[in-house]
């Protein structure tokens, strides 16, 4: 299907575009609904301490309030849930201890804001601080405070006896490190620390809740994915999926931090409470303090080559802050390290560890990156004390098809070859520094993306247009790459596709926007969807000719007898005979499991420019370019974007961006002016490189953009600073502060 | 699949019934988006004017006024279009002439109501006043005003040269009426005349219109047919189907009158122009000025029967008023006018008339309760001349299974003895009188219903729950009686299914929700649905264990091998191993043309007892007991609702209403205090007979229940009241005043 392309790799404008310009989409906060109350949230001053009690009668009887919810007003986990469902509600209200500085102990409804705010102040908690563990390492040491008593480590070996703050153990190998250690003529061993960043959105998190008589519960909310926070809701409402409506928002950004649900299931309680409908809406310094940025890390990484450059072993050590409650991301980040290698002996060993932070969440190729500044750092190294070049290096050691990786699989067509070599071809590469404190960094990055489930509807219209309806929210575009799909198999103009982002009363389900996959995954089920429509308009051709229904062929322009007779009606003029041909309306259905077609992982390579201050520590980035495999670019504009934007976003886990904590687990900056991001000022014109090495499994062989460009920016950067000033780079960010310590121009380590 | 019912047949609470009955349900003006503007409509004070100008400058220059839109702001009809397009547009916003007081020939949208009602009497219109013609008869004269002078009758001889106010004449007919009459031993010839009645429904036509910055339009409107709107309005203003979303809220009552779009390119033009969103609701003097009641009537109809009982001819004229623009009911009027019963000979000749009045709507049986009135007064007094019991003698002659219809088809099994055996038998018929002035009436009446186009989706949950989705509008209960067919089919409790009415960029097309075709069509897109939901489990189910997918049934309880083995799930158990199964989420589509697969239409045999105060006319309806077919009550409740509804609403036609018009042609009743509905005081408790010849063309055997029961309501009190009397009744309503001249007490024709 990929030949003759008509609609698949031009750049229209996309759905929804003029909307977020002129400022008239509507974001999670721009719902108003009749007799709306406003809910604001009670957060634990402490990082660790016992809930002794909390009184909110002061509160309740402030003039304008309606409601105070706590953690007793969320139904209890059923008797004998796992663990991770007391955590769900402990997340959203905390009962027993607060866990972080900004958990949530309890919220109020009140006729304004103001009002809302004021009650907070009357809610009398009262608390037993306890010693808060805010770092990684100490967080394992025997002995350190624990935040969950009955926590045990899980690791291949079972449960562990005696708790602890770490709730995985993860390890991964191939081959016999030992021996590939042996096996080196060079080795580099190095510790790397990266630091809590979060994702930034502009947008903070909102949610509005309204019950109607019939006791069904709908929640406007921004958010990646309705269908999770649903899930969400019903687990911890106690009701079924059916009476439930999440209609999601337009979204303000999302970078995976709006995946998970933080407000739906406070306004949903206080809305019950107060019998009216309740919106709540993050203040930008709840969105910091209390929103799950990504795991700050330690990371240890070994890695050997030959002489003759080939790399014979790599042995890991990575820990990744969980913050309050399990689940960082040890999988993708130790699935990742290693990926772009074929290495014959390599053993990774990760740990997901407890501390007194917000619960971390996902961020854009979640693990991946800080995975990729160890790896990156150290292979060019490598490539240095071996005296070759670091793309040749990477290349003669890179991963390609049929070549086993850690975890056990044998890759499938990839693109990682493909991507070295086009950033090895390009210009830049070879471009002159021009100028002195200069230095080129290159980096490679590896995101595997996902699949998941999705599904879609197009409903045909008389004049040959077509409404295709997703539960795919649209985070970055997606609206636009599904229907392009769809257009192209219909054999339509894209303006003749109209494409509706439903709730989960009105779309078919689908998993959360997010793992790059909902261009791939949902695009699958647009054309499936497609295709259900054609096989129907055959059909109806077929019985308005009277001809048997195998007869009838689409080509992209008419259906007409494989005799290629007069018989012979475009889509709209089928379209328009839809009823005369009888069988009713012509809706097309698709759904698809995108874990089991096969999903394609895609590689980026990097070329940066810095230059490198030696008397402030400013690094300035001169130029950027970034190589990308997507599989196919359905909407190239749209992929320069996410390459651009991933890179935008590296550049400030590089220089700039990094969570500040007081002793106490108190985050020091809770404002955009403190936490700082990359502005307009400080990302250059990053020139992206589209490679198409089509996933084998996608009729167009689209694998994924959003996350990739991302991953190896850092480590680009790092590098570079290292060919600038002769000295490597072991912590993110790479602040003036910390590049003048480094350099050795300030006291420090 | 009509054995062992587990939800058919069951009475829960309806969708919604919660919300309507605590006014939580959103009506058409109770929509309310950021900005929105009020609009309001300037109307003709003139029956008959020809439009030489209108001045908004004035209008425009008050503080406030954000918009002034005339036929000027339509896009003209494209070249070489049929009349009805021109109507279409006329309809909304008069160019050359006022057809009728009332007819909207402005619209200003202002920041508030008060200030868009000031700016109307701002807006100068110089009219030159034409002669109205108010009545069919003097319409269709020589010489009569004409209102569309390019209009020519339209009949089986094709178009006429001379321009007239009939838009159509149609003739059907069966055998050799000459002959029939007289083969006759009893003649009877009668002329009646029925008024123009409003629907009355209780909420006001209201809409609100708001362009997107990509130049789509949404419009809230409440409607029976929220595809219908969206066709409109994309003739009107030249835009794609898939651009404009139409998004019906609930409604309050529609009883045919909201199939038609009154104000939605009003609202839509002055967004356009103000842009902003623009709401507009009607005032209840103009839904009663304005908005399409059914036709008056004047109907001759002369019968004959042998003295054997039998019925040997029947010869009519019916005139049928259309208000200003050509649409009566005369093919519904026609073809019921005789429907219940078999004669040899006949002839009905119909004329669709012009009138200065408001357009003529649908109204509940649109056209056949006027007919009826006729038929069914004229049988009684055949019947009384030969001295038969009314039943007995409509027995003798009923409509049955094979006989040809005057519209020259064999009717399909049909309840018709049924209905008229169920009177029979019922005690009412038997029961005393028991008073002075009191009189029993019987009559018969038939509406076809319709089949229509209609589509479903249902979407299955983890959880075993399911969300349907329909764009049928649930005008009267369609939502509960939908889903039931649903559950059914899916072995599931009702609860398990949630079911949303969605909007035409969500839902697949639904024809409008009207000639009683929702449970009958939309049931079975519904069913389909669920069948593919089936379907497509059992392939899940198949995967699971291995087994060839012919091998897996579902007995609406379990899914299991055909061999009864241990491999067995429930829905609830398959529906939570989906996602195991592969192939994504579950998605099930239905469509139906409800026309070919073959509705049913419905008889009711209505009994009646009055009693009529010689001294003021005043009649009190005593009992009433109505006998219905309705092939299959899906929720007897809700049918039971219709039955009442209608007899209501038939009750007012006979006793109470009637549009009355001063000889300008100006409505003189304009507000529910002057044009009076029947109250709860005027309407005994009904008592409805469910009778069910299953429909052989529907699982569930459903023909649609609304329409039957208006229509031989007037046409029973009559009969009553002439029993009660001894004196014909020719006129609807029949008032106290109209009553006592004809009885002669007061004078009078």
């Amino acid at each position: 299907m990929a030949d003759g392309l008509r609609v698949v790799g031009t750049r229209p404008v996309p759905y929804g575009a003029y909307e977020k310009v002129t400022g008239q989409a509507v974001f999670g906060a721009d719902i108003h609904l009749p007799g709306m109350l406003y809910g604001k949230v009670l957060r634990s001053p402490h990082a660790h301490a016992r809930i002794r009690s909390i009184d909110a009668e002061a509160a309740m009887a402030l003039a304008g309030v309606y409601a105070v919810v706590t953690a007793a007003d969320l139904p209890p986990a059923p008797p004998g849930a796992p663990p991770r469902a007391r955590y769900a509600r402990e997340r959203i209200l905390a009962s027993g201890k607060a866990l972080y500085a900004g958990h949530p102990v309890a919220a109020v409804a009140a006729a304004d804001p103001h009002t809302a705010e004021e009650a907070l102040g009357l809610i009398r908690v009262e608390y037993e601080p306890l010693p808060p563990v805010l770092d990684v390492l100490a967080a394992m040491r025997q002995g350190a405070p624990l935040l969950h008593e009955e926590l045990r480590t899980r690791s291949l070996a079972g449960l562990a006896q005696e708790p602890s703050n770490v709730a995985q153990h993860l390890r991964l190998s191939k081959g016999d490190p030992a021996r590939g250690l042996a096996e080196a003529d060079v080795v580099v061993e190095r510790e790397f620390r990266t630091a809590t960043v979060h994702q930034g959105y502009l947008e903070p998190h909102a949610a509005t809740a309204a019950w109607d008589a019939d006791g069904d519960l709908t929640v406007w909310t921004c958010t990646q994915g309705a269908f999770d926070v649903r899930s969400h809701l019903a687990e911890l409402l106690g009701l079924p999926l059916a009476r439930i409506r999440v209609v999601p928002t337009e979204i303000g950004g999302g970078f995976g931090g709006k995946g998970r649900s933080y407000l739906d299931a406070v306004a949903a309680l206080l809305a019950r409470k107060a019998g009216r409908p309740v919106q709540v809406v993050m203040a930008r310094s709840e969105v910091l303090r209390a929103t799950g940025p990504t795991s700050a890390t330690v990371i240890r990484l070994r890695m050997g080559a030959r002489r003759d450059g080939r790399l014979t072993a790599a042995v890991a050590e990575l820990f990744y802050e969980a913050g309050a409650f399990p689940g960082a991301p040890i999988d993708a980040g130790a699935g990742c390290l290693l990926a772009g290698y074929d290495i014959p002996h390599a053993q990774v060993d990760a740990y997901d560890v407890l501390v007194n932070k917000a619960q971390t969440g996902s961020y854009r190729a979640p693990g991946a990156t800080q995975a990729t500044f160890a790896t990156e750092q150290v292979v060019d190294e490598l490539a240095g004390q071996l005296g070759m070049d670091p793309l040749e290096f990477r290349l003669r050691n890179s991963a390609h098809e049929g070549a086993e990786s850690i975890e056990g699989t044998l890759w499938p067509p990839i693109g990682c070859h493909e991507v070295l070599r086009a950033a090895q071809a390009h210009p830049h590469y070879r471009a002159p520094l021009g100028g002195p404190h200069r230095g080129r960094g290159v980096a490679l990055g590896y995101w595997g993306n996902w699949g998941g489930s999705s599904s879609c509807t197009i409903a045909v219209n008389s004049d040959g247009t077509v409404n295709l309806l997703t539960g795919s929210v649209d985070v970055s575009g997606a609206r636009t790459s599904i229907a392009m799909q769809a257009a192209e198999v219909l054999g339509l103009a894209l303006e003749q596709v109209q494409v509706t982002v439903g709730d989960t009363a009105t779309a078919g389900y689908a998993d959360v926007s997010a793992g790059s996959r909902t261009t791939f995954a949902t695009g699958l089920a647009a054309i499936a969807a497609a295709q259900d429509v054609i096989r129907q308009m055959c059909e109806r051709a077929a019985r308005l000719w009277g001809v048997p229904v195998g007869a009838v062929t689409y080509d992209r322009t008419a259906f007409s007898t494989r005799a290629g007779s007069a018989r012979r009606l475009t889509f709209r003029e089928l379209a328009a005979r839809v009823g005369e041909a009888g069988g009713g309306p012509v809706i097309g259905r698709g759904a698809v499991d995108g874990d089991q077609v096969g999903y394609g992982g895609g590689f980026g390579a990097h070329i940066v420019d810095v230059e490198v201050d030696p008397e402030t520590g400013r690094v300035r980035v001169l130029r950027y370019t970034a190589v990308q495999d997507v599989g196919r670019a359905i909407h190239p504009g749209q992929v320069e974007g996410q390459i651009k934007g991933g890179v935008a976003q590296g550049i400030g886990w590089a220089l700039y961006e990094g969570c500040q904590y007081a002793p106490d687990g108190s985050l020091l900056n809770t404002s955009l002016l403190d936490y700082k991001l990359p502005t307009a000022l400080d990302v250059p014109v990053v020139e992206p490189v589209i490679v198409e090495v089509p996933n084998p499994n996608h009729p167009f062989g689209v694998r994924g953009a959003g996350e990739t460009p991302i991953v190896p920016a850092p480590a680009a950067i790092a590098n570079a600073i290292y060919h600038a000033t002769g000295v490597r780079m072991q912590e993110l960010p790479m602040t003036p502060a910390y590049i003048l310590q480094r350099l050795g121009t300030i006291e420090g380590a």
